[in-house]
C-alpha cells in the first residue's frame, strides 16, 4: 500500500477520522482551574439573577406616584427613611411621602417602585432627613427585577462549550465552585526518524533538531490534550509494533510525525499494511502532506502525520486538533472554512488543494487574506506567523489576486492587536 | 472629585494608562514552559537552515548531466552505490555513471547535484546496483541548499513576540533548550463590596456572588499576567490605603472592581481625592464603565473597573489587559479596531460610544458584526459568548442594519468552528 494508495478529500478524512469517537469522560475540577476546560453537562441557574429586586445606579428608592408633576423648578420633597447599601436588607418600608437612599446593588425596600438618580435630586447635606425629587418617575423605572435575566432553573451554560472567563462568571455567580468538566485526553507524541536530535544535543552532520514534537505539543494543549511524549521508533517493524502497544495503553489517542511517505525506512506507512492495523487513509488530496495517514490500532487512533514542518503544522490542524476536540469533549470542534479575498496572485499549478500559510487583514469590512512571502511549505520560521490557511483550488490556473478563496483561520488574527 | 469628573474619550485614556511603564525584566525558562510567554530578546538562527544541502523526497542523488536525453522510453540506466537515510553521512562520492538512493531529509552526497523521485526511475529490485531513470534532470533540481531558508546570525523571531507552536518549532530547530522571556507581572486582584459572597458561600438576603474576580482572573492569566487574589477592602479610607500600600508592594499592577461611582461607598471614588494618589482618569466616553477610574499609588498603576459585570469586562478589555500586555513585554498590546457591517439595527441613543458584546460572521469575504440578543449591559449570561465589542458611535442615531460600525475583536471568532 505505500506506493498505490486511494487518494481521498481533506473532508472525507475528517469525517473518516472523527466518526464512531469514544463518548468522553466526566470529572470534577475546582473553579479556580475550570478555565479552558470543557464542560461536561449543561449549567442551570440555581437562583434568579438578579436574585431580588435592586437598584441600577445610586440614588433614592421611591413611590413613582409621590413623583407626579415633580419638576426642576418645582421638585417634591420626600422624607428619607434610611441609606440601603448593596449587601443590606431594607430595614425600613416605604409610605407615601418617603424615599430611601440606595446604592447600586442593592436590594429595593418594600414598597419602592422607581428608582431616581442622585443627579435629578437636590438634598440639603448629604445625610438630611430631606431629599427634592426634580422629576416625575412612573412605575418600574431603574430598577432590576427579581429574575429579569434569568430565571432560576434555566440553562446558563451548555455541556461541550469551551469555558471561557465569562463562562466563570456565570458558573461563580450560581456558586459552582465545583465544576462538571470533560477529562482531557492523553495524546501520544512520536517523532520517527533518525535524522532527529534533540532540542539540547549540539548539531551533528546529517542531523537536525527535532522541531515537531515540541509544536505539537503546544497545539495539543492548546486545543485540550494532555500531550505526553514517547520515546523514538526502532527500526523494525516487529519491535515498533510493540513498543506502540506499550504506548497506546497509556493514551487516548497517538500522533506521530515522519515516517508516511515511500522512503525505504518510512515505518508507519509499513505498518498500515499489517493485518491487525485497520487503515483508515493513506493520501489525502492536499498539498503539502499528501501521504498524511490515519490508523487504528489497538482500538486507539493513531495519527501518522508527515514530518516535513509546515506538512506536520497544517496536518495537525486539518486532522490531529479536531480529533483531540472531539475527544475532549467540545461541541465544535472543526474547522470551519470562510472566504475572503486574496490579497496576491497564486498561479503555481497544483493537482490538489493546497493550503497556504498566512494571515487575514481587514478593509472595509472586506476580509483579505495574504500568503507567507515564502511559500516553500517545509520552511518553518515563518509558521509562528501563520494564523489562516488560504486555500488555492486544484487546477493549473491558481487564483488571481481579487479573487474570492476558502480560508481556514486558525488563530486569532493579528489585525486585533496594534501598538 | 467624585461628582465634577473630567471626561476623556478611550482612546486618550489607553494613551495615559500605557504611558511610562516600567521596562519589563527578563527572565530563563526551559523550552516546554515556554508557550504563551513572551520573547525577552531578538532570537537568531545557530546555523544555517538547511543545515547541509539534501534531498526533499524520497529518490536517487545523481549528477544532472548523466540524464540528459533520459526519457520514459528511453531511460539511463546509473549503477547506486550505496543508500543514505535522513541523519546518515553519505559514505561516497558519485562519480560520472553512478546515483545513491536517498531518503527525504538525507544529505546530498558529494558529487551530486539533483534528485529524481522514486516514481521517475525503476528499479529491478529494491535493493538492486542499477537504477533506471525516465527522465533527464537539471542542475539543482529537486535540492534545499544549506542555508536557502535561513542563513546562520539571521534573526528568526522577535523580541516583544509572544511564543506559539511555530515559534517553538523554531526555537526547538536553533538549540534554544533555553529560552529568554519576560518576567510576568503580578496583577493584583481586589473586589470591593460589602454585597459581595465567595462562590462556596450559600445565598443570603441582600447579597450576590463576586463573579467579576474570577472572570478578571481569566483575563489577566491568558494576557500574559499571573493573578494575585487579595482580601476585600475595608469601609475607612485610612484603613483602605494601609492595605493597599500592602498589597501594592507584593504586585506591578492592582486592579480592582467595584467603587467607582457617586455612591456613598464607593471607596474607590474617594481614593482618588487623596493627595497622595494621581489620578489619571475618572471618567471615560463610554458606555457602559463611564466611571471606570486609573490611579497612581506607590508608584503603580491602579486599574479600578466599574463592578456591574458587564462594564468590568469591557474595562477589562480596553485598559486592563493592554496594560498586563504591556508589562508582559508584549510589542503588539492594545486592542484595535476594525470595521463590520451591522448586522442589526440598534437606535438606542447615546452620548458617548456604545459598546455592544457580540459576535462577528463572515459572507462572501464580508465582516458583519451582530450584537449580543439582551443588549443590557449588566447582564452576565451572555458574557461568555462576546468574541467583538461592536461599537455604536455617540448622537441620537444609533446605527442601522448594514451601515459600517468599528468592531474591537477580543476573542477568536467562532465562525471558525463547526461540527
Amino acid at each position: 500500500m505505500r506506493f498505490q494508495r486511494q487518494t481521498i478529500s481533506v473532508e472525507e478524512a475528517v469525517k473518516i477520522l472523527l466518526s464512531d469517537l469514544e463518548t468522553p469522560r466526566e470529572e470534577q475540577v475546582g473553579i479556580y482551574e475550570a478555565a479552558g476546560r470543557i464542560l461536561a453537562r449543561d449549567i442551570t441557574a440555581t437562583c434568579d439573577l438578579p436574585p431580588f429586586d435592586r437598584s441600577p445606579l445610586d440614588g433614592f428608592a421611591v413611590r413613582a406616584e409621590d413623583t407626579a408633576g415633580a419638576t426642576v423648578d418645582q421638585p417634591v420633597s420626600l422624607e428619607v427613611l434610611e441609606t440601603i447599601a448593596a449587601g443590606d436588607v431594607p430595614a425600613k418600608t416605604l409610605t407615601p411621602g418617603t424615599a430611601s437612599r440606595i446604592m447600586t446593588g442593592a436590594m429595593l425596600p418594600q414598597g419602592a417602585n422607581a428608582v431616581i438618580m442622585f443627579e435629578q435630586t437636590e438634598q440639603p447635606g448629604e445625610w438630611s432627613r430631606q431629599v427634592r425629587v426634580k422629576r416625575s418617575l412612573i412605575a418600574g423605572e431603574n430598577l432590576s427585577k427579581q429574575g429579569e435575566e434569568v430565571p432560576i432553573g434555566s440553562i446558563v451554560a451548555k455541556a461541550g462549550e469551551r469555558i471561557n472567563a465569562g463562562t466563570l462568571a456565570v458558573l461563580a455567580t450560581f456558586g459552582y465552585a465545583q465544576v462538571p468538566v470533560v477529562r482531557k485526553p492523553r495524546v501520544g507524541l512520536l517523532s520517527t526518524g533518525p535524522e532527529l536530535l534533540e532540542i539540547n544535543e549540539p548539531m551533528k552532520p546529517g542531523k537536525i533538531r527535532n522541531s515537531n514534537a515540541i509544536m505539537l505539543a503546544a497545539l495539543i494543549a492548546e486545543a485540550g490534550g494532555i500531550p505526553v511524549p514517547l520515546a523514538g521508533l526502532p527500526d523494525e517493524l516487529p519491535l515498533v509494533k510493540r513498543q506502540l502497544e506499550e504506548c497506546l495503553q497509556d493514551v487516548d489517542l497517538l500522533v506521530t510525525s515522519g515516517g508516511v511517505s515511500v522512503g525505504d525506512f518510512d515505518v508507519m506507512a509499513y505498518l498500515a499494511d499489517e493485518p491487525d492495523v485497520t487503515l483508515l487513509f493513506n493520501r489525502v488530496a492536499m498539498r503539502p502532506g499528501t501521504p498524511t495517514t490515519a490508523l487504528i490500532y489497538q482500538n486507539k487512533r493513531i495519527c501518522a502525520l508527515s514530518g516535513n514542518p509546515g506538512a506536520c503544522f497544517l496536518g495537525a490542524h486539518l486532522f490531529l486538533l479536531p480529533l483531540v476536540r472531539s475527544l475532549s469533549g467540545e461541541r465544535h470542534s472543526q474547522a470551519k472554512r470562510i472566504q475572503a479575498v486574496l490579497g496576491e496572485t497564486y498561479d503555481k499549478p497544483c493537482p490538489y488543494p493546497r493550503f497556504l500559510r498566512g494571515r487575514l487583514t481587514e478593509e472595509a469590512g472586506q476580509l483579505i487574506f495574504w500568503p507567507d512571502w515564502n511559500h516553500k511549505a517545509g520552511n518553518l520560521c515563518t509558521m509562528s506567523m501563520s494564523e489562516s490557511f488560504g486555500i488555492i483550488p486544484p487546477g493549473g490556473r491558481g487564483k488571481q489576486a481579487g479573487e474570492l478563496i476558502e480560508v481556514l483561520p486558525h488563530t486569532m488574527p493579528s489585525w486585533s492587536r496594534e501598538g
